[in-house]
């Protein structure tokens, strides 16, 4: 059967492998996700190219999924480092990792990625056009800025960010705005310089036609950015954010008439109490595209526990219609983040996510839970580990302070609540001393 | 001026020092406070014996309280250990500390914890009984768990948990029921396997105005233990949890006749979902008593992160009516935490505090976050580390992957989002090279 992309091959009625294996996994039937991708409701991104891959379908129906970035840098060039977390980001559950390298051979490194890694793979070209072309960012022509998705398109990546919501109007409405941190998207403020400097529009809006087309050609889901995220609470949802996002909208239609598949991504900073009205206005303005957040940040007063207040935040933006989280390490307004903080960020954020699928019922998701409460009541320390999210951490954590009882642990010893309940309940007898 | 508590001067029309205290740091005026405290919405826990108090109010209204347990156990006796906790605490921050030593001599300890510490002190009579007593359980009489309450209130503990919820009605309906992980809290399965060893009634439930006359005397906050608070996700919001919310509402109202002030305790494991209900049902069940929540967590899967699963719940029940947060550590479920799990269960906590206060509009709350920001635009980074939660985790995370660029982070680099709109906004250009 031959189609263009999933969502061309749903709107004829294909069922293809990757919605097969997609469905599989959600536990629903393969018909009522062909529909879901039919209308947009679910992408699952699968370049042509990337035949490592391991589909994963991403909306707000099916279980929330995680993100997780690395890359090269300046300060950072090691590439074999950033393949070990890669490898390391897979094994923890992360679906997706996006290759942020903005340093050194980004194309040997980013092929290789593609070829040995089974996650979907996602980019943000405009900071690989800065390695590439290596010259000041006013010289870069539109052409140039086109021809670098084409590059990466080429070489496999199955969904790719691009800030083309920050077009002349709406820079000129931002420009009138006064917001507390102005834009801190890194690729939405490269583009926006180029633009301020050049006089010109946005590349990527002014030849979005263009854009669609060489994402149909391989299937690359798009990942509509958003110059115009808080980066404070106090700039969330402000007028930047939404008139941006009506931008994001009418792309999301004009995509999809092109049968190209479209993510949608969202805050950001902001404050618990508008997460939910953000989620709302996202799906009605963008047709219930999938949310993809980079956030929300709950709060900006916690440099050094970043994976902690976005926790927060995604497991409410999650719970309201969020279907793809970007984690957030420790490291987040420092510096690069470390393996470990790596690991950090990947635990928070499948915190989150799973929270989330609970919370909106998510089918099966309880059942994780049901199986660890039923060991803590067993007092079954190794069905404990196996079942812990991270089973080394919480194994090591109990063996630092061995209890004096084997059965219960230091926090309460004999006088362990479970432990006591299960003795009054059965020999209706318990012995304290 | 005479009275016997806050709640009493409050109704008589009396601005306690305390109420004073209170009002400044809150930013209401006291007149406003007063009429809080006179109907029950805040409690100021300060028993007449706790010289060294800095008094806080508790209640929605206000900015949201934590409180850190510690105390000496068989595993950890160590008292030291514990003070020192209690300084460090304190200095991070957490307005309360609950002494919940079950070894050694208890008495010195609290003594010595109310005679130097600022802190507001609560703690759980009934482990001391065990302690004290060191008896089989079912030989403690009744009048002597009332003993036990006795000494702490004259000790001069600002509040006391007591488990007068679980009475042989609900002890009933919770033996009908079927609960996956049963009675998790340690106080209330103490109680409820004493009452089925003995046949007796809760010695607390049934000697209440007892228990009244004894609080009133010292002013001790009634802190209503909730046993039967759900021990999974899975029985959340169930029958016995309801049932016992109940009886607490009951209770409550018979403090207020005798003007003793009254918080309540709530879930727990629960699921973000069905948080905002129970906020709201407490609230109608209790008339607005301050509800303290121990939790709640999110989700069963993550021991060695309940720091995080529960600074999810927190900040959720708190926006939507918690009033005081019992923090959670990473040793939750698994030890007795170590000072370093201490600190990050009390940081964990201050975001969720902070994060909600910001949500629910608690004046001056995103002042903080105003400030932090404006900093990050600034690229001031000595001023960010004065502002952060825990500036010296903030500074160490940045030295310790020092950028080529001093302004920016290794995160981006001279691809830094900040500095290049700094620049753009400024002087029109913008350096990447």
């Amino acid at each position: 059967m031959d189609y263009a992309t999933q969502m061309d091959a749903a709107r004829n009625g294909v069922i293809t492998n990757e919605m097969k294996t997609v469905a599989v996994y959600e536990g629903i039937s393969s018909g009522t996700l062909r529909e879901m991708v039919s209308n947009g409701i679910v992408v699952i991104p699968c370049n042509k190219n990337h035949k490592a891959l391991k589909p994963h379908g991403i909306g707000s129906s099916l279980k929330t999924k995680i993100n997780v970035n690395l890359g090269t840098s300046r300060d950072c060039p090691d590439t074999a480092g950033e393949m070990k977390k890669a490898k390391a980001a897979v094994a923890m559950g992360a679906e997706s990792i996006m290759d942020l390298s903005s340093y050194g051979d980004t194309r040997t490194f980013r092929t290789h990625l593609v070829k040995s890694c089974s996650a979907i793979i996602g980019t943000v070209p405009v900071y690989d056009a800065i390695v590439c072309y290596n010259k000041p960012l006013s010289e870069i022509t539109s052409r140039q800025w086109l021809d670098i998705l084409k590059m990466h398109a080429d070489d496999g990546v199955d969904f790719m960010t691009i800030h083309c919501g920050i077009n002349k109007d709406t820079a000129a409405k931002f420009k009138n705005s006064s917001r507390l941190t102005n834009i801190v998207s890194r690729g939405g403020s490269l583009i926006l310089s180029w633009m301020e400097m050049t006089g010109c529009e946005n590349p990527f809006y002014e030849n979005y036609d263009e854009v669609l087309d060489i994402c149909r050609a391989h299937d690359v889901t798009i990942s509509l950015g958003d110059a115009c995220r808080p980066g404070c609470i106090e700039d969330a949802g402000d007028v930047s954010q939404i008139e941006e996002l009506v931008v994001l909208g009418e792309l999301t239609k004009r995509a999809w008439e092109k049968d190209v598949q479209v993510i949608v991504e969202g805050p950001g900073h902001m404050s618990i109490d508008q997460i939910e009205a953000n989620m709302k206005i996202q799906k009605t303005l963008c047709k219930s595209a999938p949310f993809y957040v980079l956030g929300p940040i709950v709060t900006d007063i916690a440099p050094g526990y970043d994976h902690i207040t976005v926790a927060i935040g995604g497991a409410v933006a999650a719970m309201h219609g969020a279907a793809f989280l970007c984690y957030v390490t420790p490291a987040e307004h420092l510096r690069l983040p470390t393996l470990d903080d790596m690991k950090e960020g990947i635990v928070a954020a499948k915190i989150a996510s799973h929270a989330a699928d609970i919370a909106k019922g998510i089918k099966g998701a309880e059942r994780w839970d049901h199986d660890m409460s039923d060991a803590r009541r067993n007092l079954d320390w190794d069905k404990m580990f196996s079942l812990s999210l991270d089973g080394e951490k919480a194994r090591r954590y109990r063996s630092e302070l061995t209890p004096e009882n084997q059965d219960s642990c230091t926090m309460c010893g004999k006088m362990c609540a479970v432990r006591n309940m299960n003795s009054i309940m059965k020999n209706k007898t318990v012995n304290i001393l």
